[in-house]
C-alpha cells in the first residue's frame, strides 16, 4: 500500500503513523485493537479475504426452552472442566478435580468439584449416548492376558460382586506382570471394578500412532495425588479394603501429567494416541473393564458423592486455602465458605436425589441452605446491601464485594432444590430463593455500565475503582440473565439480558 | 492511496471499506468516529499536517486554590448563559435572562437566571477592569444632542439624582426626535439611567462597518419581552414613575433580534458594528450614559434582585413549565422546584449579601433552604436513597433521578451560605451540607460507569437503560470533585476526579 503517511497524535500522548486518502485517514487496526481492546482477524471464504471485526469474544446461548432443574445447569454442557489449566488433575481417589487455582499445591475445591459433576450431568443429557466397548467382564468378554512365568492369575467367582472376576498376582520383579495388548482408538474413558492391596498398580500404556511416543499411566496404591516423570504419570489411588468402580480420562491423566511438567497442552490428541495395553502388577483383583467415548453420569456421581460426603456439620464446604482479594479487605481465611459453592452443591446434590432417589442427597442439598443465612462476619456468606436486600455471596468479605455471577448461581442452586423437592412445597429453598430474586431485580441495574457489566460492586463497597467484568463474565451474566427471565416475567429480567447482549456487538446505552 | 482494498465485516453485522499492507489493516476514521464516539481533525502546524485524535471534547480545570464563596463560582467565568441558543433575551424589565428551554413563549427559569449572575460575578473577578467612557453626564461630561424642531431637550436639576439629568419631550410625528451622533467601537454594554413615560423611547442605532447595515435597537415602555421585524428590535422596558438604571449589552440584544427572526448567529459582531447614535422619544429623563466592555457586576445585581423578589413564601422559585423526564414518570406540573434552582440561588444571594451587606440578601438565602429539606412528593426537592441518604433534587420526580452535577452544585450554595455567614457558624447551611457530602461520598461511585460517569441514577431507580453523562456533563462532574475535593479530604474525592478525568483521555477501569 502506497498513499500519503500521516502522523496520528492520540489524545495529545503519543503518535501513531496512519494513512490518508483525501479527506479520509485510516488508522491501523493493531491500535484500535489495543485502545479499545475489540477483535479482529482476517479470513478466508472462497478464496476472497475479509477482516471480521467482533467487539467480544465470547457467545450467547439463547435458551429453548423453560429452565428445568432435572434437566442441563444452565449452559454448562459446553464447560470442560477437567481440562482447565486451573484443575491440577482429576483425584485418584475420589474422581473430582483438584484445584490450584490459589493454592499450587492443590486443594479440593467444592466450587469446582460442583462444576465438574454439573458440567457431566449436562453433557449427559445433551450429547448422544457414547460408544461403549466391554474389554474383559470374565463372564461373555474375556481377552488372552499374557502372565509372566512368576505371576498368576485366574478367573473366580466374587462374594461381592457375584460374577466372575480377574484375580491377579506378580512377585516383586519388575519384569513379573500381568497384561493385555490393546489397539484402541478414539474412545479413551477407561472404566473398570478395581480391588488392590498396597503396591499394587493398574499400568495404562498410551502411544503416538504417528510418532514413536509412549505414555504410561500408572494407577497406583498411594496417597499422592499425582507424579510425573518424564513418560510416566503416577495417581495415587490410595488403599481400599473394597471393590471401587474407577473412571479414567486417560487422555486428561496424561495431559495432566505433561503440565506438571510445565510441556505445552497438545492438540487433539484424542485423534494422536491409541491405548496399546493394560499391565496389572501386586495383588488385586479387576473385572468389567470397558473403554468408552465418555462417562458423564460416573463423573457427575463422583462430585455428588464427594460433596455428600464431605459435608460439614454447618452444612458447608469449606474452602482450604487463602485468598486475598483487594488490598483494602481482610483476606479470606482458609475455611471460608462460598454461596457459590453451597449453590452448585445444592444442584448438584438435588440433581443426584432426582436421579438415584437417595434422599441423603436430598438431605445434604437442605443441609446446605444454612450457611446462606448467616452473615458473612460470622462464618457465613448472607451480606445486606444497605439494611435491606440479601446478597448470598461468592466471596464472603467485609464489606461485602456483591459479585453478580456467583450470586445468581446460588439462586438457580435455590431454585432447583425448590423444585425438585416438588413444585408446590413452600420451602426455605424457595423462600431464599424469592428473597434473592427480589434483591436482584432491584440492584441488577447497579451492575450496568452503559457498555458493559461490572463483575461486582467492589467500586461502591471500597470506594476504589470499578471493576469490570471481561467478556467471558459477562456473556455468563447476560446468559444467565436470559435463563431467569424464562422463570420471572418481571421485564427487568428479560429488557437488561437483550440490552447487555448488545453490549456485546458494540452498542451503548445513550448519553444525553 | 492505492494498496489493497479489504472489506471489514462489523460484528457480523455490516462492512466497511478498509486498506490493507501485509499484516495491518487500516480502518477509516470515519467508521471509528461513529462506532467509538471519538473525535479527530487534521490539523496543519508549520506547514504539517497531522491528525489529532481526541477521545472527548470537554476540558478540566484544575483549581489553583483552595474554593472561597466570595470568589468565582466553580468554573463559571467561563460560562456566557446570555449567548446560548435556549437564552430568548435579556429581559428589559428585569434585566435577567429569559428561558425558552422547555417552553419557546420565554419563562423565568430560577436556575438560569442564577447562573447568569454567578457566570457575570465571575467574570467580575476573573476579567480586567473593562474601559468605561462616559457619554454624557450632563456635569463634566456633555454632547452635543441634535433636537428637531418640534422637540425639546435640556438639562435640568433631579432632586432624587441629586445631579443634573436630560429632560426630553418629542411630539407625535415620527420625525420628532432627541438624537446623538457617536462612533463608537469595540465597547457595546450601554449603561444609563432611565425614566421614561408611556409611549416613549430610546433607540440605539448600530452600523456595520463593513456592508451598509443598520440595526435599532429600540428600548420602548411596552410590557412586550421583545419583538422584531427586519432591521428593528424592540424590549419593553415597561414605565416606571423612578429612576432605573439600564444596562444592556447591546450585541446581545442584536443577536437575540436576529435569533427570533431565525437569521443565523453572526461570528465577532463585536469587531464588525458600531454604535453610530442614540435617539430619544416620547417623554422623560436620561443620565449617565455610558458604554463599556462588561458591566458585570450590574448584571449580577439584576439576578440577585430578580431571586430576593420573586421568591414565595416558601422560599422557592416555582418554575412555570411541565418538564417530561422520562416515559415512565408522571412530569413535573408548572410549579415545581429544583434544588439546583435553590442551591444557584443561594450562590447568588450569599455573594450578593457579602458584596452589599445587605441582610435581606442573607435572609433570602436562608430561606431558600426550607425546601431542601421538604420531600420531592410535597412539593420539596428532597429523595432519600434506600430511607438512608438524603439527596437534593435538580428535577424532584418520584421515583427520584439523582442527579449528580445538580445535587453538587445545591452543595455549593450550602457551603457558600455557610461560609458567607460566617466560619465558624453552626448553621442549618452547614448541616445540610454534611449530610450532603455523606450522600455524595457513600453514592459516587455508583455514578462510575468505567468509562465515564452517569448524569443521574435512572437506571437504578427506573429499571430503564443508565443514562450516561455526554462529556461536558461529565467535565462538569470532574471539575465539581476536584472543587470538592479541596473542602474534604475523603479521598474518594480527589480519587475518583483523577480517575474521571483519566476516561476523558480514553483510560478505563481494568476488567477482571
Amino acid at each position: 500500500m502506497t498513499g500519503n503517511d500521516i502522523e496520528c497524535l492520540i489524545n495529545g500522548e503519543y503518535s501513531v503513523a496512519c494513512r490518508r486518502d483525501r479527506d479520509e485517514v485510516y488508522m491501523p487496526f493493531s491500535f484500535i485493537h489495543k485502545y479499545f481492546e475489540v477483535y479482529g482477524k482476517i479470513t478466508t471464504t472462497d478464496g476472497e479475504e475479509k477482516f471480521e471485526w467482533s467487539h467480544s469474544y465470547s457467545k450467547i446461548y439463547h435458551p429453548k426452552k423453560k429452565y428445568d432443574p432435572r434437566g442441563t445447569f444452565t449452559t454448562f454442557e459446553n464447560y470442560n472442566v477437567e481440562v482447565r489449566d486451573r484443575v491440577k488433575c482429576i483425584s485418584g481417589i475420589e474422581g473430582v478435580p483438584v484445584s490450584m487455582q490459589w493454592e499450587p499445591r492443590g486443594f479440593f475445591y467444592p466450587t469446582q468439584i460442583a462444576q465438574f459433576g454439573l458440567a457431566h450431568y449436562s453433557k449427559n443429557i445433551s450429547e448422544p449416548e457414547p460408544r461403549r466397548r466391554i474389554i474383559d467382564d470374565s463372564e461373555k468378554n474375556l481377552q488372552n492376558w499374557i502372565v509372566s512365568k512368576d505371576a498368576y492369575m485366574a478367573r473366580e467367582y466374587d462374594s461381592k460382586l457375584q460374577t466372575n472376576v480377574i484375580r491377579f498376582s506378580t512377585s516383586d520383579h519388575a519384569t513379573s506382570q500381568v497384561w493385555l495388548k490393546l489397539d484402541i482408538s478414539q474412545d479413551f474413558v477407561l472404566s473398570l471394578d478395581l480391588l488392590m492391596t498396597s503396591n499394587s498398580s493398574l499400568t495404562v500404556v498410551l502411544q503416538n500412532k504417528d510418532k514413536r511416543e509412549t505414555v504410561y499411566l500408572h494407577y497406583v496404591t498411594s496417597q499422592q495425588l499425582i507424579y510425573a516423570q518424564d513418560e510416566h504419570v503416577y495417581y495415587g489411588m490410595g488403599v481400599s479394603p473394597r471393590w471401587r468402580r474407577v473412571t479414567r480420562d486417560l487422555i486428561i491423566d496424561m495431559q495432566k501429567g505433561w503440565a506438571l511438567q510445565d510441556r505445552p497442552k497438545r492438540k487433539s490428541p484424542r485423534t494422536k494416541f491409541k491405548i496399546s495395553s493394560l499391565i496389572l502388577s501386586g495383588a488385586g483383583s479387576v473385572d468389567n473393564v470397558s473403554v468408552s467415548g465418555s462417562e458423564h453420569m460416573a463423573q457427575f456421581s463422583a462430585a455428588a458423592r464427594w460433596l455428600r460426603a464431605h459435608q460439614r456439620p454447618r452444612g458447608g464446604w469449606p474452602i482450604p486455602v487463602r485468598r486475598r482479594i483487594h488490598a483494602r479487605l481482610a483476606e479470606l481465611k482458609p475455611g471460608w465458605h462460598s454461596a457459590m459453592s453451597q449453590g452448585h452443591a445444592i444442584s448438584v446434590l438435588s440433581r443426584a436425589y432426582y436421579r438415584t432417589g437417595d434422599a441423603s442427597y436430598l438431605s445434604a442439598a437442605k443441609k446446605a441452605l444454612y450457611l446462606l443465612d448467616v452473615p458473612s462476619a460470622s462464618g457465613g456468606v448472607k451480606a445486606m446491601w444497605m439494611d435491606k436486600y440479601v446478597w448470598y455471596e461468592e466471596y464472603p468479605t467485609t464489606p461485602p464485594l456483591f459479585v453478580l455471577n456467583g450470586f445468581i448461581y446460588t439462586l438457580l442452586g435455590l431454585y432447583d432444590l425448590h423444585i425438585i423437592e416438588g413444585d408446590n412445597s413452600i420451602s426455605l429453598a424457595k423462600k431464599m430463593f424469592d428473597d434473592g430474586m427480589i434483591s436482584l431485580k432491584t440492584l441488577l441495574p447497579l451492575f450496568d455500565t452503559g457498555s458493559g457489566s461490572f463483575y461486582d460492586l467492589r467500586h461502591f463497597t471500597l470506594g476504589v475503582s470499578p471493576n469490570i467484568a471481561r467478556w467471558d463474565y459477562h456473556a455468563t451474566h447476560v446468559n444467565q440473565l436470559y435463563l431467569l427471565a424464562g422463570l420471572d416475567d418481571d421485564p427487568i429480567l428479560i429488557n437488561t439480558a437483550k440490552r447487555w447482549e448488545g453490549y456485546m456487538q458494540g452498542k451503548r446505552a445513550a448519553h444525553n
